[in-house]
């Protein structure tokens, strides 16, 4: 299998530590989302969404999706298993999943691209440029924020995200955790339940993948 | 099982088109959205992220996401399947549903939300009000316009969204093409495959679950 990446960006992250966690080895190509290889028509005959991460298959077919590619590898390597033991844990792994998406990585995202100047007509990816909407900035951070504190909250009480072991919720909230770094919002150092987890889950050789 | 619902909304309508499918019945419970009531001490203790659907188990354990309830009612009632029936077709059916939650319904809910006189201060879903956007209306409808075209040009080779058969996926598509006549815009007449899947797809019963 290939695997298109960007190996600083959020999403193909999220993809490559799914990999790491299943032991699955993958031929590695870069695409430069900041020279803007995305936006090529050669990448748009792989990915006409203009996204990574793109897992391509043995048979050429290709998934542009992280809960794509997710599902696709529980199958192919089902221990340890990351979507859940049962129906309520699988579930639970992907609504947390879910809310990390569109509280969490969308956004920083939000306050990510309309703040940097690298990005001026980037303000959402995909294949039309939008403009930079400066009061975006500071929906995004807050909300981005209010994410941080949710995360704490439910913490409070368990070890990971969904259920009782390490899954790809655990994932998905700590690739968002960690893109709240670039916009200047680390982990409050009252969040206990936060800190605590983000050392647990950041100590996996996968979070280095 | 209790479904809190709003049946005008979108969103809790691609829950209960599931159920529909899966002819599951359950006790209905109306949230008055337009009224804010989603937004009361008494619903955020059901829900905290003051949104529908949420479908409450008979345990009074409570899934809040569409795609954790879809999971859910899979394993409860697995004939006919709506996720897939293996495990490529389960990665597209999830990859397709993201794509029309992402790049269609939110889509169509930024232009929504920014321009409706009602949604002055409730330009997201969420616990906290922003402010509306006009730029985010022109922003959201141009992304809405485009999934219709994305949605169109898939269809050419295929009678449904992601598998040879009807679909999770075939349920959120439904449901943000009929969001986006909320902000006037129909399906272009010239686009006969989406049309066509169109007339199927609303022809079952559940679309008028």
């Amino acid at each position: 299998m290939k695997f298109y990446d960007c190996t600083p960006a959020p999403n193909p992250r999220r993809a490559r530590m799914f990999l790491a966690e299943k032991g699955v080895e993958v031929e590695m190509i870069q695409v430069d989302l900041f020279a803007g290889e995305q936006l090529t028509d050669d990448f748009k005959s792989i990915n006409p969404r203009c996204t990574v991460p793109v897992l391509e298959l043995n048979d050429g077919k290709r998934l542009t999706e992280n809960v794509g590619i997710a599902i696709y590898l529980e199958d192919l390597v089902p221990d340890p298993p990351l979507l859940g033991r049962n129906a309520l844990e699988r579930a639970e792994v992907a609504s947390w999943n879910a809310r990390s998406e569109f509280d969490g990585i969308f956004a920083v995202g939000e306050a990510f691209r309309n703040s940097t100047p690298g990005m001026k007509d980037r303000a959402l990816t995909g294949t039309r440029n939008f403009p930079q909407l400066p009061e975006l900035v500071e929906r995004g951070t807050v909300r981005a924020s209010d994410y941080l504190a949710v995360l704490n909250g439910h913490l409070e009480t368990r070890e990971f995200i969904a259920t009782d072991e390490y899954t790809m919720a655990d994932i998905t909230a700590l690739v968002m955790v960690d893109f709240a770094a670039w916009i200047k919002l680390p982990i409050p150092e009252d969040y206990t339940n936060l800190q605590r987890w983000h050392e647990v889950v950041s100590a996996r050789p996968s979070a280095k993948a």
